[in-house]
């Protein structure tokens, strides 16, 4: 016995949104991609980003996305609005948002975005930043993850530097992290699943200060350096993903990142500023 | 003879507002920020930052800033709207767009942004990334402009390295610039400031590829790592900001930088995604 059900990948089931009418859409949050108190940011993240992908009169691919953790989102149902703010000869501008009914069945605002998406063109190109030298993926030994979470299931992560304290002794590490990445069970890479990708990492305050304080993104912004060809290209396999913070101050800290094709493409740059108390 | 208006600094008469009902300003575009086709992007942001620090409703600082330009700001009036999409304990999400009338009288979206605003209290802190090296801003020689834009006569600019190639042979170059950066007159540091100066990096397709062609900032996002009282500290001093790019293909490059108070505390981080021709 076969169901389409059991084909649907857990990724492509978690962004699957129903278009109530154009640029309005209502989706699921799925129990595959749950953190501790909420959805996987990179799944809301990508979420948003299906939205824009498939509204009606969107134009060329993603260039740019800023997601905003207004709240936690809960358990259950929720109606994103994506709305075409500008669209120029090449460039499209996006505002998103993301509501759910709250306690006192009012909309609450959980997520909020803006993304670019533009027709890209061939020009002069370069990178001024190689992905790193690392050793091949096969040789690399999955880690047992330092806290359980059902989303962890959801990606094979491989570390190559930067992983978690062997001891939590707040001693201060840099705070830069390099792994193998990719999609469980495979999946060929695509934009949503990218956007997802780009908050793939721990909190890099962990790191730095070996110690385990709560944690959580607050905004994210990834920039999408990749065609759509180029993704095809990466396919399924890894990706090196780099991540490290710069400034750790008065509660908040930043992260940027760099996610390269298993062949040395870079595919996406992402920045995000995270909470962590203490 | 004295007057009012001469004792305004430029940026405030730039960033000057009025409330027209709550979460609605009214601006003008001033002579004093022009650059080629438009204002300095940094003052653009900066404006979208002040009416959100104008609202009757904010709570807290500036944690977190991204402004998407939609399309160019024509000289004259423009309205802003900033609209508290959700307010939380400590922090607070801010919508904003800056409208003007189009050449049907239409109004058209010029900009739009999100802004994050948070009430930060005292943690454990750290850097992982210190301000690098660098001669006193004394030592360091002004550089003629490799353009003439009106804004740049707002800025005293050092460089330290990285400066604009010598020779525009299409040579490559480490896209990484350094310089020593105030306003002009000098003014002492606050938000608004700081979010101009974030956008205050010449292209890095020209340093990169040794060649000049049409470049526009397509989305910036700043992270505010300062508080109140950390900018109060800085005065009216030098910033050391740097930026590089990090990948260039397909008409956009990306854009990381930092800028540390004179004394070397990390004021902001900021990245952005920019568009290039040929």
């Amino acid at each position: 016995m076969t169901s389409s059900h059991a084909s649907i990948h857990p990724l492509d089931e978690a962004l699957a949104l129903t278009a109530q009418q154009p640029g309005v859409f209502t989706g699921r949050t799925t129990q595959a991609y749950w953190n501790m108190v909420g959805p996987f940011g990179g799944i809301t993240a990508a979420t948003l980003l299906q939205a824009v992908l498939q509204h009606p009169d969107l134009l060329g691919d993603p260039l740019s996305l800023t997601v905003n953790f207004t709240g936690a989102v809960t358990e259950g149902d929720f109606t994103i609005r994506a709305t075409p703010s500008r669209t120029n000869r090449s460039t499209q501008h996006w505002i998103v948002t993301l509501d759910q009914a709250g306690p006192d069945g009012q909309s609450v605002v959980a997520t909020t975005a803006t993304a670019v998406t533009a027709a890209r063109r061939e020009t002069w190109g370069s990178t001024d930043l190689p992905m790193p030298t690392a050793p091949a993926p096969q040789t690399c030994a999955p880690a047992s993850p330092a806290f359980r979470s059902e989303w962890l299931q959801r990606y094979e992560m491989l570390p190559v530097t930067g992983n978690f304290p062997s001891v939590w002794d707040e001693s201060i590490h840099p705070s830069q992290s390099q792994l193998w990445v990719r999609d469980v069970p495979n999946r060929p890479l695509d934009f949503v699943a990218l956007a997802a990708l780009s908050d793939i990492f721990y909190p890099r305050v962990w790191l730095h200060r070996a110690k385990r304080v709560p944690a959580g993104t607050v905004s994210m912004t990834t920039y999408f350096h990749a065609n759509r060809a180029q993704l095809e290209q990466a396919g399924s396999g890894y990706l090196f993903a780099q991540a490290r913070g710069q400034e750790f101050r008065n509660g908040f800290c930043d992260q940027t990142a760099q996610l390269w094709s298993q062949d040395g493409l870079m595919l996406a740059t992402s920045n995000q500023i995270v909470y962590y108390k203490e």
